[in-house]
């Protein structure tokens, strides 16, 4: 097991209905150690990829964003709003994400003026599950015109489609934990 | 003026009714290289602080926090959460913040298990104005049993009373730019 499989069977909690609680040192509670081991795992994943950009949704990604921007040469982070603020310029890329989390669809939008045809974007969140919010930043870094060099997620649930809907789409996707099953006892990883 | 002033006059917009957009390079766009120098400069202001956490609110404070981290040992970063989730616990510390900007009051919350009477917490945020969400981190942490070792901000509005309701509560502020007036024209910083 990789560090952060270990950090997962160690802390992380299994509840009713498919959540994972890794409130502890991922989305609540950041371990920003762990976190830095993350980005620089990210870093060497994705070494031979130019990147102007890295691309993610708030809010808890955008811890992962900005401590793994701190391996890819301090790139700027662009992070998706999830509302219309009142000091958020209307000229936005937008995308329709629906949350089985939440059991709600979410508008997210990146304003026109932090994506241009020049980007190379790395997409980096906490969770891939069914792939809809990566989708989601890809449909807004395509309609920019941006190149998207892959996106890495920290945790992959496996057993659902999310890797598969991607690189079908042409994506590289880089996960540092691979779920394929767990129920209250235990959780089990690819090629573990 | 420092560097923050520096950016904000040169990327910061005032719009209308009170507000200014740096959403270039603060809270939708991040320019990591910029949060690096902001988290040596809060790390040299609370030197001589002894911090165990640093403690904010999602989403934009995520980043102010995360990469301040990195210049405080990578201490664990604690985010307040804005609505109730599916997957977090309900033993939590909460505060009820309003909101001018948006013109809600929010209820945030941070689960029991990560503040206790050991912790020393720094909070951190990028805006101060009337001091509300401050405010209401303090009133969690305190709930906790938690020392509050100051807060820290990177753009205060300082027209508006929240650094005059933090001190007279006894608490340390530190903030990196203060605004003592703006319009459409110019930004006007204290000290310049």
């Amino acid at each position: 097991m990789n560090f952060i499989e270990e950090r997962i069977k160690r802390d992380g909690v299994v509840l009713a209905d498919d959540v994972i609680r890794v409130d502890s040192f991922l989305n609540h509670q950041i371990d920003v150690a762990l976190f830095q081991q993350i980005g620089a795992e990210f870093a060497r994943r994705f070494d031979k990829i130019p990147i102007t950009k890295i691309l993610t949704v708030e809010a808890s990604g955008i811890a992962v964003a900005v401590a793994s921007s701190f391996y890819f040469n301090a790139v700027p982070v662009v992070f998706a709003k999830k509302q219309a603020a009142k000091n958020l310029r209307e000229a936005c890329y937008t995308a329709d994400v629906f949350s089985y989390t939440k059991g709600v669809t979410t508008t997210i939008r990146i304003d026109k003026r932090f994506l241009s045809v020049d980007d190379h974007v790395l997409i980096l969140d906490d969770f891939l599950a069914n792939g809809n919010a990566a989708m989601g930043l890809i449909e807004i870094a395509e309609a920019a015109g941006a190149t998207v060099g892959g996106v890495g997620v920290v945790i992959e649930k496996a057993y659902q489609d999310g890797r598969k809907r991607l690189e079908e789409s042409g994506y590289r996707v880089e996960a540092l934990a691979r779920i394929i099953g767990m129920d209250e006892q235990k959780v089990v990883f690819a090629d573990s």
